[in-house]
């Protein structure tokens, strides 16, 4: 058995995960980001404690520790080299942890985790796996022969950060043009409301009085009634999305891409002319290609990731 | 000792290669592309026997033979899947060789082979490399721990196919925008053309009637000169150049960047204007960062490649 922790911004999510993925057990308390890191580390034990008694097991049926964290990681020294959101700079995470629980502790990438946990309850088998999560960012992580692609230093795989569109728009990396800044959910309510303000026609209005703000669905919900200015939204939003994937395709061949967040509830009305897309514009037009699905797993990837990954990478 | 072979479009160069990637004795003859495959395979066969008796040694020193070739390679049965340029789709070209000359075969994607190579020779214990060659289009090469990375079919690495300009130039591939389409020498060449056009008072006019044509070294030559139009020409194509390669190292942050191609003859002048810009706007700023150089290897890159990637690869 294992412990997967999903260590965000907002909440601490802890789950009992069994060898095939599935979690047996899960709970969570918000991470209070603003106190001292040891203070956290304390809960992710007590939540660690809490989900195997709660399974009725107990901490020796326990073989490995994930823990998915938003930022950069050492994974070989169980190190927190910086996260912004939560304030950490070079902490040793699996270190403090163990001197509570002696469990060997596995650090990853938060995107990574997710990725890995996608990869695995997909079917790892496959070759080459990437996954793109569009977000309040677009993150995303890389599966290569079965191991998290990191790149020499712990901070690769940031798909998000690639310009597709040189002096476009102004992304929070200090660049301009990055994939986020067309293909995140951010992004998208911002093409949402500038068409809205264009279009004052438009039945986005309405749906927006029904709903209480502008949000990644208001566009495909009004599409789908017909709504000219919101299928003008979605689909040049899915054009966005499908050019920074086939950009990705040309660079990585991954047997599959999974595309994760919120968005990817839409299923085939956003998978469709992805695929179509791909179809037409990737590079290689010869042999096997890419799949690409959507998610499966939702806000337990992170816990089934870090759970999994930790199973099968090195660890302190 | 190995054989490297370079199969190009125009020539096939052939070299006994040592196991440190020193070239002993090399030699070419034109490739004559419209003839059958199996011709062009006689010719490699005869240049194969050709550097062997000329270094004095004789085939039983040969270990393996390596050959790279522009398109999309089944590297684990040793057949060329599709190479546009020379008019092969499905052949069997290991096999076919290996009915003269009984020796192990690897074919290899030229880019991935000149890649090798220049990992190779660089620093081979680098974990994780990356090289642009920006020629006619923009090739590039991946080195992850050690292996050329090539997606699940054999068609991954195609870096010059990724957009940075959503709805830009037009790419011989059918998008719109591709990176090869900004930063090839055919784009530095059209760039230049432009700004002559714009601009009848540049130095480059008088540049190109002394040497007959617009090249790649048109604008950098009158850049040194301190030619205004030319400063502009350049200092635009280097953003291009550096564009790409900040959204390499955000996807693979590798530990090394090598810049290959007749362009990066340029040096320093080259380098370290990216260098700058890459400093600035990578995403990761924390712990160390990817080192950018150029190819040493320049024309013998094919060969070397092709002979130290047929060393540890797989081969039929």
């Amino acid at each position: 058995m294992y412990i997967g922790i999903d260590l965000g911004g907002t909440n601490i999510a802890v789950g009992l995960v069994d060898k095939k993925g599935k979690i047996l057990q899960k709970a969570s308390t918000p991470t209070l980001r603003e106190r001292h890191w040891s203070e956290i580390v304390k809960d992710m034990v007590i939540m660690t404690h809490k989900v195997t008694e709660a399974a009725g097991k107990n901490l020796a049926d326990i073989k490995v520790i994930g823990i998915g964290i938003p930022g950069n990681i050492d994974n070989e020294n169980g190190i927190v080299v910086r996260a912004a959101n939560l304030n950490m700079t070079n902490v040793h995470i699996a270190e403090e942890f163990r001197k509570y629980i002696d469990i060997p502790v596995n650090l990853e990438n938060d995107a990574n985790a997710a990725a890995y946990g996608e990869y695995f309850v997909q079917d790892p088998r496959r070759d080459n796996f990437l996954m793109v999560t569009l977000g309040t960012g677009v993150g995303g992580g890389i599966v290569i022969k079965g191991k998290i692609f990191r790149g020499f230093n712990g901070a690769g795989g940031e798909i998000g950060h690639h310009v597709i569109h040189t002096d476009g728009e102004k992304c929070a990396c200090g660049r301009r043009g990055c994939y986020e800044t067309y293909a995140s959910v951010t992004a998208l309510i911002n093409q949402t409301k500038r068409k809205m303000a264009e279009r004052p026609d438009s039945m986005m209005h309405e749906w927006v009085k029904n709903n209480g703000a502008v949000n990644g669905f208001t566009a495909f919900d009004c599409a789908k009634k017909g709504d000219s200015a919101a299928i003008e939204v979605r689909d040049r939003y899915i054009t966005y999305v499908a050019e920074g994937i086939v950009n990705l395709i040309n660079i990585f061949q991954p047997e599959t891409v999974v595309i994760g967040g919120g968005i990817s509830y839409e299923g085939d009305t956003l998978l469709n002319p992805i695929r179509e897309f791909v179809e037409k514009n990737e590079f290689n037009k010869q042999g096997p290609r890419t799949q690409i699905e959507v998610a499966t797993l939702f806000n337990d990837a992170g816990i089934v990731g870090a759970a999994m990954s930790a199973k099968k990478q090195k660890f302190l």
